[in-house]
């Protein structure tokens, strides 16, 4: 049951960019599981994948046709990775891009392969062969909706989200959907999300914006800190607005705009986190550094002590306090260290606060929406990472799965 | 449940070694919970103790007593930490080692504290001022057992063992006990160790002794990652069999029944891993140095979409695959990576082996005890780590212990 999430709507096209989705039969039955996404020959790409050193058969495909040509088309399926797979693996990802390509009269090193499911098995290239011609049929600017709901796997609700921005020269579109709820964390874990607009945008501009809109979104949220071998972020500008960025302040609203959309896409990863029942935002004030900030961050969202209170709704401060010790920051001065549940101090100068009771930090735990704040007295830097709880059903998801 | 594990039997006395036992009222009702270990005064004493930068009170005091004297007394309660106490925590450490030196008319840095249990309690001096007068008048050589139960906290068993060695002086005795069952991770985590010999040796020849049993055994263990504030490990000898070593191959030889002693006390812990089913050896192969493959190991041992994969008997080894994938080592080949569960080649060459039937791999899989071997073809260096899975009951322990 996602925390604070619900379906999307109003979703607005995107000028230039048109998808389709369709049941082709990978490994569900019932659903889709095949997503098209056409884009504007103008248009300007940026991605970013996982860093998982088996990165799968499609990723390093997808890398190289980037590298090589502008892409016109991204073909996503779910069910099946094609990672793991070897050699025919990749001869299996060129051959989706090939039929795509010969039926779209493009290129083949125009099309990027994305696949997400599961691990090990071949990828059936027949049932891409069969579904490819009804998805070239199929494509329209308005399907966002079912292109977002095809590319879902553990998830249990589609994710997806518009913004507007009026810039200087008129008014431009971002629309971007994503999938992921479980195996997530930093460096595109895995999950998948493509975020369209039709600005008019360099090759450069849109790497820059891109990396941080990344940086600030996907690379803050984790589930159960494992990453696959399949993620991939990907921002697609078609140019079809005829709108730029004419003045500096137009590049600093689009790329608000463009935070906000990736935040929401990467919380929502979150929400719908695989048996997630909490919602939870750590926050770490006054590091020396960025580095070790995250560090002690992530430590206290990986603890599984910490999540199995966060789920009990139990303030075990204790566990958060002991994260916080062992996230290997030298020369930790505990005595300067205070944690706040919520508007809570329950641990202030490293040990329990005086004015601390039960009761208050019972109050805030039974939220769905938390808030731990660690403030380590050492520098001026502050971070922000999201993520969820282990619960039952999390153990549930993932001993069933595949199964 | 714990996998292949039972209460302790035939444990020796050691000489020069009395212990006690008794229910103090720390926490818990019924069952004793607090434990007295007494030392020839000729003893030598070596420990390690937690890094995590929170550690409690206890651990700071044993600290700077044993810099300061020869311990004489471990006074060990179960039921409170002592941690996250603030300056009343070591007030109270320092209390009950007072009282102790009092009634057994030593310093009182002679006395070394330990607690384990809940976080963040004021520590009930009240309940060892009580207990301490009964616990010295049943001081007993025998009394390990005793001794065992009462230091558990979450443990479903006690955990303790001995082994003789015949030194060409004669025959000495090693005996140890340990409790720890969650918050297991190298380096100390949530577990006491103490572990006493009548053999003679000298405090520098302890030091290193210690140091080496530790590293292959307490220090190559995980439950979930999280260490905890009160960790600590120490080796006693006494002296008292007058039998010290005559030749290196003495020396050798009580070092390979220590390290014997070790692994077995640490081995416990994860047997009986809160929630454990599955007792796992991960062991990587062709390393380039320990460092990285210590590295692959817990990346694989801490994943917890292995671990629920472990717990489902699932032989998903593409979640094993991910694992390493993203356990950070530089410029990984994985087309050297080779992955067996059991006998089963199940990756070969950094994808699916042809010869791998999931039949083979379930069979493994349905066992209780598991390994799973990583060769990354980079070096000759092998390490081994020991874990367990992630069950419902993990999740259930954890998120209602303390409420």
């Amino acid at each position: 049951m996602p925390v604070g999430l619900s379906s999307p709507h109003d979703l607005l096209p995107v000028k230039g960019v048109r998808l389709a989705a369709c049941a082709a039969g990978i490994r569900y039955q019932g659903r889709d599981d095949l997503a098209l996404i056409e884009l504007h020959e103008d248009s300007t790409v940026a991605a970013v994948f996982t860093r998982n050193a088996f990165c799968a058969a499609p990723v390093v495909v997808a890398r190289q046709h980037l590298a090589q040509a502008s892409a016109r088309y991204l073909l996503i399926n779910s069910g099946n990775a094609n990672a793991g797979t070897g050699a025919a693996g990749f001869d299996d990802a060129r051959a989706v891009c090939t039929l795509m390509a010969e039926q779209a009269h493009v290129d083949m090193v125009s099309v990027l392969p994305f696949s997400t499911g599961v691990i090990g098995e071949p990828l059936p290239v027949t049932a891409f062969e069969a579904a490819i011609p009804g998805l070239l049929k199929g494509l329209d600017d308005s399907a966002w909706s079912s292109a977002a709901e095809a590319i879902m796997t553990t998830d249990t609700l589609p994710k997806a989200l518009s913004e507007k921005v009026t810039l200087s020269g008129g008014e431009v579109v971002i629309t971007g959907m994503a999938k992921g709820a479980g195996m997530i964390r930093p460096d595109m874990a895995t999950m998948l999300a493509f975020i369209a607009t039709d600005v008019v945008i360099d090759a450069d501009q849109i790497k820059q914006m891109h990396a941080q809109a990344v940086e600030q979104s996907f690379n803050r949220v984790t589930v159960d800190g494992d990453t696959s071998t399949n993620d991939a972020c990907v921002l697609m500008a078609s140019g079809q607005s005829g709108i730029g960025f004419a003045h500096e302040q137009d590049q600093l609203l689009f790329q608000a705009a463009l935070d906000s959309v990736y935040r929401h896409l990467a919380q929502a990863l979150i929400r719908d986190g695989e048996g997630a029942t909490k919602f939870v935002e750590i926050r770490v004030n006054e590091a020396a550094n960025e580095q070790e900030a995250l560090s002690v961050a992530y430590t206290v969202a990986h603890s599984p002590l910490v999540k199995t209170a966060l789920f009990a709704s139990d303030p075990n401060w204790g566990r958060i306090l002991a994260a916080v010790g062992r996230s290997g920051i030298a020369n930790m001065d505990v005595d300067r260290v205070h944690i706040d549940l919520g508007d809570v101090r329950i641990v202030e100068n490293g040990a329990r606060a005086a004015s601390y009771t039960e009761a208050q930090g019972q109050a805030v735990m039974d939220q769905d929406e938390i808030v731990i704040s660690i403030t380590l007295g050492r520098g001026d830097v502050d971070s922000v990472i999201w993520t969820s709880d282990l619960s039952f059903d999390y153990v549930k998801i993932n001993a069933e799965y595949r199964t």
